[in-house]
């Protein structure tokens, strides 16, 4: 008999869920708005009747839980949430009443690496490192199957790891100057773009945006276009972004590197210079005999549920 | 019936040996000198007499091997060992022909880490991150009680992630700037006294040592007789060292992080300002319910021999 999972992606504006089988195929899915602000109770509800609606009479061995910010999976609570305005809510538990299945948590970025790990980018290999260069930079890290989750559960936050610890570096929201986050989301992306901009009235930049319209891609539009500005812009955020990936290839040594994102759309685009500048960083990289390889991500933003319910079916 | 495992330090130096029950505890100790340059099968032919005369007919379950390089304990290789002058070496199969006993083999400073993390400073938790501050800054990394090796084996090198990314940071072996080894090894620490000799003749430091006698100890004892030059190297000494650990709490947030080697000897003179600058560094610290606990590593130079025994019990 075929076992199914329940992958849910919580979102401060959308809950995703889908109902996923044993190797990750997603057979059916769903959503419904957040509709924050409102409290932790009544989003589990509609979690619950989203995954009710889901089921329809399926045998379906858990739930998994993708949230945005600090969970604890051993004990089934969400230790604090920034998006949903949540702090140390008992959510496995509620859920698990609601709904008579046992729930996993995961940190949302956590959930969709697992998928990427498991069924995505690195499926098949023993060990992945998954970043998400979007609005911050987000991570993962997957040993043998299992997520990286530490002492607490906040394991994996690569994007709060400083690279330039320097009192002029760019600041993070996280209050910390530096850190990878601060240099490689596409936010910051979007920063060196208007900063080159302001200091470069002549750029071509001008003709494809105003400060105000400038998105991640962008940059490398008009660098495609041949503009210099443009291009100098694009070094320096693959540079930055390769002593981020480097720094984690030197700690976890991992099978494949996946990013995932709005910048990762760019492709091989941003993956061929970026690998060009990551492998002289490696550590003992002339001596090693099998590289890690540097990667997009493939499930895009259905990594999320496909993770979690591969997380319940753990 | 008690099962003894072998323990082998390797060192370009010295061979140093013990025989250890599967508890961690030491029954007899010995060694040699490694006596190089030589042939890496002379080395392991000493390797194999040592454990020979350890074993004097007990019960013994493997030889565990821990190694200054880069092992790859899948295939049992030594890829490359700077220290040793060895590049592809199988000294699994090597040792396992000599001894008839299976081998297993780590990273030096894996192995150590190995030993703390089981037996030592974090005995008990689930995840340890070591670090020891010498001449490089060699680390291991310890999860669910094995060692974090990575797809080549070469994983947990924190030494080299980078820091301060700026083109005049310091230069460290390894041809990067600004990594945590250049800036937290007892050779950066005695770097860094060194300048603030030179820039400051008025100092007290000049009382305790030359440029060319200077220790890791030496500003620690001036800052302790109360020279402002001193004190200064210390605080800056202790930042960089706090930003590394921290990056390190924030990508694992293992149950503790334990320091080893010359500088750690200052024990809470290093580690209490430590912990009150690595604290607010951790990512959502304030809504962490359980704290990383900063530690001095308890096994000492035996650390290595105890971890590459517990490596070959596992």
């Amino acid at each position: 008999m075929t076992m199914y999972y329940l992958g849910v992606d919580l979102g401060g504006t959308n809950i995703k869920a889908a109902l996923v089988d044993e190797q990750g195929q997603i057979l059916q899915e769903a959503s419904r708005p957040t509709n924050l602000p409102r409290p932790a109770e009544a989003v589990c509800d509609d979690i619950a009747a989203l995954c009710r609606e889901l089921t329809a009479g399926r045998t379906v061995g858990g739930i998994g839980v993708g949230c945005p910010g600090t969970v604890d999976d051993r004990t089934g609570r969400v230790l604090y949430s920034n998006n949903l305005a949540w702090a140390d809510f008992a959510m496995g538990d509620y859920l698990q009443a609601a709904t008579g299945l046992p729930v996993r948590l995961a940190n949302d970025a956590n959930a969709a690496a697992l998928g990427e790990a498991l069924v995505g980018c690195a499926k098949g290999t023993d060990s992945a490192v998954i970043l998400t260069l979007g609005t911050g930079v987000g991570g993962g890290v997957v040993l043998g199957g299992r997520l990286l989750t530490g002492y607490t559960g906040a394991a994996s936050e690569p994007g709060h790891m400083v690279i330039c610890d320097t009192p002029d570096a760019p600041l993070c929201t996280c209050g910390r100057r530096g850190d990878l986050e601060a240099y490689a989301s596409a936010t910051a992306l979007i920063r060196m773009t208007r900063e080159a901009m302001q200091a470069h009235p002549e750029s071509g930049l001008w003709k494809l945006a105003d400060p105000d319209t400038v998105e991640g891609r962008t940059v490398f539009d008009a660098r495609d276009a041949g503009d210099p500005v443009a291009r100098e812009v694009v070094e320096a955020y693959i540079h930055w972004l390769a002593v981020g990936i480097a720094n984690l290839i030197n700690i976890f040594y991992p099978e494949v590197v996946g990013l995932s994102g709005g910048v990762a759309n760019q492709g091989e685009a941003l993956l061929a210079p970026l690998r060009a500048q990551v492998e002289p960083m490696v550590f003992g990289a002339a001596y090693a005999d099998k590289k890690t390889r540097l990667v997009s991500c493939t499930l895009g933003y259905r990594a999320g549920v496909i993770g979690a319910a591969l997380l319940a079916a753990q």
